[in-house]
């Protein structure tokens, strides 16, 4: 599981007073980066390996500008041509969001899915989610 | 339906030379104008009257930065406290994300849930998934 | 000079009720696309030929959700490596921000600044300031 | 002098491959944290004090995904009615960009700027740059 700390600002926050529920995804992007540098170690988007298919999330409690917020990773699936994650967001001991991404392995040049190669299977399942929990 | 047209902005793409991910419920929430303001028809975040429960975004064609893209809106689903949204983004007659987002119609100050009120339940119906299509 | 119709999104407000002054920058560079355009008809990054320098933005009032804004964009100064675009923000009739930014021609694979090439200067003179005002 | 580490998102880089240019000002105002926190120690919106009037930014340096960047906030200048903030940006022991912004004091309810008060103004004045450079 990586753990991202998250410091609201007030740019993400909206006239409701709270952040905004765009801004979710967006941390919850931000929380995949040891993700991202297991696929492409130097997060160069020339050697970028993955697509997005599907995003879910699931908004349970307001977020606040005052207080640190956590963003916690987990693979939750791995698949042959593609893996999902599992993703939270807390603030204050409580669980605000919670949601999954499906990503599939690709080649941009050739603009096709690909197989996940083992070494990188093996390297994701080290965050996995029935690994830890 | 509520059509809204988008010009993507360089802001917007990221370095993979397309539009970001996390951009696409950005979108979705700016198509959701007409839906807000059946809700609160001065758009006064005092009167905001929902809160977003559920987002679920299925990727399926990259958007790129040259071209205009379009969000369409429709009302998927009515209940009792909640209603759903329908939503899709073309670009170059091409659907490039379709997704469905839920919310609650919600007393901000109680921090409850409530019914939805009839003129509510019949203004939103006008927009209905099944009316249209 | 160019005009660029923006309605306000939920996203981009704060919790203080209004437009967060951070998108105003980003209402500018949108407002930049017929710039880009002519420096790059393809708005194609591979062929990006600027680079930003300096930004300064003066707040003038308060931008709300509920009206379209509106923003102008002339070519203020054309010099022999750089240029500077004056910027106008307008919601309702009040001018509520304005700016300059300079950008330096530039050639991203050497990391240098160039001349900028007389077709370009021309094509840009279309849109100064001084020929408008 | 506030130091606040960012950690650069996918989603701000745009498609020439770094850090986009408005992305700069968001950062900036994340560095202003501790400043806000003087003004309004629970960083509410109801108690929020200040406006901002102008905001100066310098690009230098092309910033990058890849590593740690780093807010720097001085207090540039106090008067009457408004303050002035000195900001820089670096990574990679570079200074990227570097600006300033001026806030006016202000009461939201009449609309109107205000004197500072002392206690601010002391408060204010342990951040500045003259103090510290």
């Amino acid at each position: 599981m990586f753990k991202t700390a998250i410091v609201p600002r007030v740019s993400e926050t909206d006239g409701a007073g709270h952040i905004n529920n765009t801004v979710v995804p967006i941390w919850f992007e931000a929380g995949r980066r040891g993700i991202f540098r297991i696929l492409t170690p130097d997060l160069a988007f020339e050697r970028w390996r993955i697509a997005l298919v599907n995003m879910n999330v699931d908004y349970l409690a307001q977020i606040y500008l005052d207080k640190t917020a956590q963003v916690r990773t987990w693979v939750e699936n791995i698949g042959i041509k593609s893996f999902s994650l599992y993703e939270e967001l807390w603030q204050d001991e409580q669980l605000c969001s919670k949601g999954t991404v499906t990503y599939v392995y690709f080649d941009y040049k050739s603009n096709k899915s690909k197989l996940i190669p083992d070494d990188i299977k093996n390297a994701l399942q080290q965050h996995a989610l029935d690994t830890e929990k």
